[in-house]
């Protein structure tokens, strides 16, 4: 069995890890930042000492490839190179450090391969400065028109766009590189898990067999305000406690349905939110997200079964957006477990709740992910860590995966 | 029965609602504000035109007094012409005007009293722009030290003390001419009651025994934050559903206890309050108020008797201020509802939820209060509202009651 260079990975991780130090064991790298240029070429001239060919399409989405010893379709691996604000060493560039240490190790052994291998580098997964997220594959497979896109205004600067972050970055390539079905065959993302289940169930390698469905919807809850210390109980039209009482119900119910649903309160306002007055005015946020899509649909009917009034109170809701669930190719997935397996790496399927660029790429080629444990769980913050040896028992697994369907397909 | 000038009464609040007039029904009228100042000259003016003489004391309390027949302490009414930020046209000046429009009856009617009579205007009553509030009448009756008060800094202007303000004013008079059980023997304040209370019952006056205790708390929930979509129900320490839980905890039990009790979860805020984020810290508050200490100190244990952990959350909780109850003297209680009896309007006892300066006033003199009906319970608002007519009758009551204590009283 091929493994992969324990030294080099760690090499990688502490390279890496410098472009946008926060100096607190985080990094903040947002998408075309000169922190973020500088991985990029990074990237690049180590992708290029490998004998790699690097171009780039436009959308500045950056392939590095290996040419096969047939003329096949590339198989692809890869992720992302920009953070969150204050984010961790390992959400996205892990997958770009796996997908060059498995192209390093391939060279390095020597193991010849019919079909070129690419290692991708995505242009702003994470949409922290300018929305949305996965911009670049979502333009790449058709979620969103490249106009608008180039037309995003940077959150921090007035007017600054996205367009012209493009254009002065020096990474703008070709339409004609863009990833496809005519050049490519297949894509596998390595990436954390970004939750706590492989390390709380003992398991090193998530085979990721798609992308958990997810409605978000804002609550809103209008009652009366009137002076805390003035109002009988019995005239209240308290919006918080209408709040709380569907706060409540919403555990209730939802925790009946299946055990692998997850759904998040995680934001709440009040009005006037001032100690001696009654608020008039509450609004909540639901995130409910599971794979499948009878259990969202049974999501949506417990929210429309809600009264319209609830303790006096006007009882309304919204979808604020929602998403489809995503299936992988189940010849991919079951490859990665196989290979997790011939190494004897506990391995278990998972589905992904964040989205990630290989959710858009499931459109138009076959797709799977691998996912590595998140110690306790963290990340989009700079306690997010995995030990590098179990990225480097994850890039095994890359490998072996990227072989075997160097075998597998056509 | 004397009763007051209708016609007087409506002149005076459409005079008074023009000092701070905010163009949208009512009043920003910051104490000692230009807007302040004007509106204590026109009760200058006014009071001086009936024969009364007007001083002031070290704090700007005005003081306009009518001689009585022998010489005897004086009978005090009176309240604040200070608003807060787009407040109503009747809280605090209503009281005012009440006092100005019985001694104006007094005078014009030829009423002989054996006491003095005096229309008092307190300085800062509302807090609004110089914490905190009752802050005159505090000073007077042994609350505050005035060096602190005169130290208070001003919400809107950086350094700007009341002491200046005070000093600008030029209305500050001699200590002297203090409040003082040597020279008053008997309060009464006529106010809104600022709930809905004797509106919804069908009573024109409230005859005020007193000032509910209350206590101020405020509770954290400290949790772990994670990612809404990666985190599995089972592995959750969700801040927000732990503080949804001691709400309805709170509201089950406070319940049980006396109907009179009232209690107001005001506040609520959670960290990092984003949508796709499990809260990690939410915090609110509970204020509970009651007439009877008894009633108070049960609430006190509740709170005391919650867990230190609640969904694997930490508990905890912080009195945040607390202030006890205040009963009125019952000779002045008996006899404003003996004087609203022999007019024939509906009147009820009733305590006050709200802080007023004669509950500090309480501690010196025999004190009471009469509250007139609030539409819809609105206050501290644009939409606070008292028809004239609902005013009027508390003005007769509060004439027949100063007539009433001026025999009673030595």
């Amino acid at each position: 069995m091929v493994h992969c260079s324990l030294e080099r990975m760690k090499d990688k991780i502490a390279t890496f890890s410098k472009f946008g130090d926060t100096g607190h064991g985080g990094v903040t790298r947002f998408s075309l930042s000169p922190e973020a240029l500088a991985a990029r070429a990074e990237f690049k001239k180590r992708m290029e000492a490998i004998g790699a060919d690097v171009v780039t399409d436009d959308m500045a989405n950056m392939y590095a490839t290996l040419p096969g010893t047939e003329k096949r379709k590339a198989i692809v691996s890869g992720s992302h190179l920009d953070s969150v604000r204050q984010g961790g060493n390992y959400d996205g560039v892990l997958g770009v450090m796996s997908a060059m240490e498995a192209l390093e190790t391939i060279v390095k052994e020597k193991i010849p391969h019919r079909h070129p291998l690419t290692a991708i580098v995505w242009t702003n997964e994470e949409g922290a400065r300018f929305e949305p997220a996965m911009m670049s594959s979502g333009v790449i497979c058709g979620k969103f028109t490249k106009e608008k896109m180039l037309a995003s205004v940077a959150k921090d600067i007035p007017g600054y766009t996205f367009g012209e972050a493009l254009e002065k970055s020096g990474f703008v390539g070709e339409q004609k590189n863009r990833l496809s079905p005519d050049k490519q065959c297949a894509l596998i993302e390595l990436h954390i898990e970004q939750g706590p289940v492989l390390e709380a169930e003992g398991y090193d390698i998530g085979a990721v067999d798609g992308v958990c469905g997810m409605v978000n919807y804002e609550f809103t809850f209008v009652g009366q305000a009137d002076h805390a210390g003035t109002t009988p109980m019995k005239y209240r039209k308290d919006a918080l406690y209408a709040a709380v009482k569907v706060i409540q119900y919403l555990h209730d119910e939802l925790d009946k349905l299946d055990p692998a649903l997850v759904y998040t309160t995680g934001k709440i306002s009040a009005h006037p939110n001032i100690h001696t007055i009654i608020p008039d005015e509450v609004k909540f946020t639901l995130d409910a997200r599971h794979y499948d899509p009878d259990v969202i649909r049974q999501v949506l009917a417990l929210i429309n079964s809600l009264p319209g009034e609830i303790v006096g109170c006007k009882v309304s809701y919204a979808e604020a957006w929602a998403r489809k669930s995503v299936a992988y190719d189940p010849l991919l997935v079951d490859t990665v477990e196989e290979c997790a397996k011939a190494y004897g790496y506990p391995c278990r399927r998972i589905h992904s709740g964040p989205g990630h660029d290989a959710q858009f790429v499931a459109d138009i080629l076959p797709t799977s992910m691998i996912f590595v444990p998140s110690v306790e769980g963290h990340s989009h913050c700079e306690l997010e860590f995995t030990p590098a040896e179990a990225c480097a028992k994850g890039v095994d697994v890359l490998i072996q995966t990227l072989l075997a369907l160097d075998q597998k397909l056509d």
